[in-house]
């Protein structure tokens, strides 16, 4: 049987998200099929609205629909203190878990000279500029290789311009992502952070 | 931190697809704020034409771009063969079993009177009314309890209109859908069907 091209289309497009592969994405496409005319109208919708509103908060780099994100321009946070981290996604995980007052700064990545991603592709100089009043700057890259060697580049660099720096705990098992772990773990490695 | 309300939407409408929860979700919707714009649009413009254009075979209820099938309009297939399925994705898995070559019918679910779903609910009326030239309808619905049900009941119609009937073969393990079964044991389950 020849598939209709828009089904194949549909398919294709739904199998390049994450942790989706082709039976799923063909799975999900007949699952559609099935459903209301204006649910798949939404979703589509929500995906073009989100496209076309979402951007990266001029400050921090945190997903933002304003040019300045909800927390950089709350001014009841302690703007004395930089929480970076490598995603939007983890900074989330930190606020959920209540613990932190302060500013954050999204790397949008870590160093991996492997894949070609130095220092110059994350927003390294942006965080740089924002030291002017900073008091502490807590290094909550992943327990990775990666996010390692990023927290270990970032305090070497911080340290050699006079900024406390410090690390959150391990109390997060090592080698997983920030964003799956629970609340009470990441509000424990934010207060049991320790100078680096 | 206050979520820009497009992506709360859009974490809300990618929530809803099966075997996706509120979690991965969210990690999707990061994921494709992440992406070139491009690949955003490419996937809402495949759901918005997949929406558009796909419809039912008005003869047989397979998913399609045309008015008729490209399996009912196949003029090299057998015509006087019906094989009933529960989906057009069960359709397709027989497809690429490559075993049969005659054409299908998809009631659109099966038999379940605790979800108020019976006869009327399904395309029962308009098999019945294909029957002329057919020699045999093979009875291909899920080997669950609804499944089961769904061609024990088809059987007894169509046995007392006279119209040899089987049921593909218990070679699939019992309790599972058709759309995981691998392609040789859905061939041997078309090539061994047996009377009812």
């Amino acid at each position: 049987m020849k598939y209709p091209s828009s089904l194949i289309t549909l398919i294709r497009e739904l199998g390049k998200l994450p942790g989706i592969g082709p039976k799923s994405a063909q799975r999900l496409a007949f699952y559609l099929f099935n459903q209301p005319e204006e649910d798949i109208k939404s979703l589509a919708h929500a995906l073009l609205e989100a496209q076309a509103s979402l951007v990266q908060c001029s400050r921090c780099y945190n997903i933002t629909d304003e040019p300045a994100c909800s927390i950089c321009t709350d001014l009841s946070r302690d703007s004395s203190m930089i929480c970076v981290v490598e995603e939007a996604s983890d900074l989330l995980a930190i606020e959920r878990s209540g613990e932190y007052q302060g500013l954050y700064h999204v790397l949008n990545g870590s160093l991996s000279p492997m894949n070609g991603i130095g220092p110059d592709q994350l927003t390294i100089q942006a965080l740089l500029g924002r030291l002017e009043g900073i008091s502490e700057v807590i290094l909550a890259t992943a327990t990775t290789v990666e996010g390692q060697a990023t927290a270990m580049y970032l305090a070497r660099l911080l340290n050699d311009l006079g900024v406390k720096t410090s690390r959150i705990a391990h109390g997060l098992p090592v080698g997983g992502d920030l964003e799956y772990a629970d609340e009470v773990t990441l509000g424990l490695a934010i207060a049991n952070r320790r100078a680096i």
